[in-house]
């Protein structure tokens, strides 16, 4: 069992809503050496592969990319979040629609940041149904970069986001992969 | 003269209307090894200090956060920004008026985590008029929290919120500040 893992399964709440709460060390307060572990276990999955650039999306992905990246030696991107048509043409942009706000919004990373040469690993904090996942991937397909792997820190087992990106071929590693939760108990997959 | 200060001067951009742009290393694509030694550069300024939390704003002050929070061996704790009243008696919030976007925005802090018990230090990327600054020191009255140091990554010297928070006897430590700047050249001050 890995650290995240240990650690979602003592602090973790489940709330009402099929919600998984873990603001108390991931996304609003930041247990910072556990953040730094989780980027040295990204590093050793994806140590083999040729990565020239860790994309993620603000603001929650920030912190595990840039411990991620650290390893690798290259810069991370972060992808910016805006409710409005980014005029012009220079962005990369699209559309991701969270099912948990229920609206859509639009993921943006400025051209000169993304090239045809690059090679990505793409970084995030939750996997649900994949939508941000199939919004960097249009970006990258729009840039010409090359996705090498996808690395997530909770991946939501029991919904399709995981299974669509497996079976598309990605290298897709999850930290911890939640197969059911409710209010007071929390099943990881065993791996 | 300091990391920061040697990749302000050598890719830095001077933008019309005074912006200053250093989104190719700081706040859209990031320099991990830039960041992780301005993260050094803030504790040594603040490690005589007892810090209990480092808070810091979304999205681009996470990752200087997080690299300077590792050293003091403590949480990092982000404000979101919202625009709309974050309704209910579960978060400290404060406005927040943006010069540059000319519009106000809210910066909200979960109520669970920041107590009076916190010595804080707040790390931001930029100050200009210290608007942001002063709607996290809002957030600390309101938490009973002591603000023990405020360390920006590039202050604009020529606009009144740097003087202001010294005036007010705050110790303010500024990895680069910014006395001048047209397309072209950027003058820093010398330390």
């Amino acid at each position: 069992m890995n650290a995240l893992e240990k650690k979602i399964l003592t602090e973790g709440k489940v709330l009402e809503g099929n919600i998984l709460k873990v603001d108390m060390f991931l996304n609003h307060q930041i247990d910072v050496a556990l953040i730094q572990q989780m980027g040295k276990d990204f590093y050793e999955h994806f140590k083999h592969k040729e990565i020239t650039k860790v994309v993620t999306v603000e603001a929650s992905g920030i912190s595990i990319a840039c411990f991620t990246a650290l390893h690798f030696g290259v810069p991370v991107v972060f992808a910016k979040k805006g409710r409005h048509k980014n005029v012009g043409s220079d962005v990369f942009s699209s559309q991701v629609y969270s099912y948990t706000k229920g609206e859509a919004y639009e993921v943006n990373i400025r051209r000169d940041f993304l090239s045809a040469s690059d090679k990505v690993l793409f970084i995030d904090d939750f996997l649900a149904n994949g939508a941000a996942s199939k919004g960097i991937m249009d970006i990258l397909h729009q840039a010409g970069a090359t996705l090498q792997g996808i690395g997530i820190a909770i991946e939501k087992g029991f919904q399709e986001g995981g299974a669509l990106l497996r079976d598309a071929g990605i290298d897709l590693y999850s930290l911890a992969i939640i197969d059911r939760m409710e209010p007071g108990k929390i099943t990881l997959r065993e791996h």
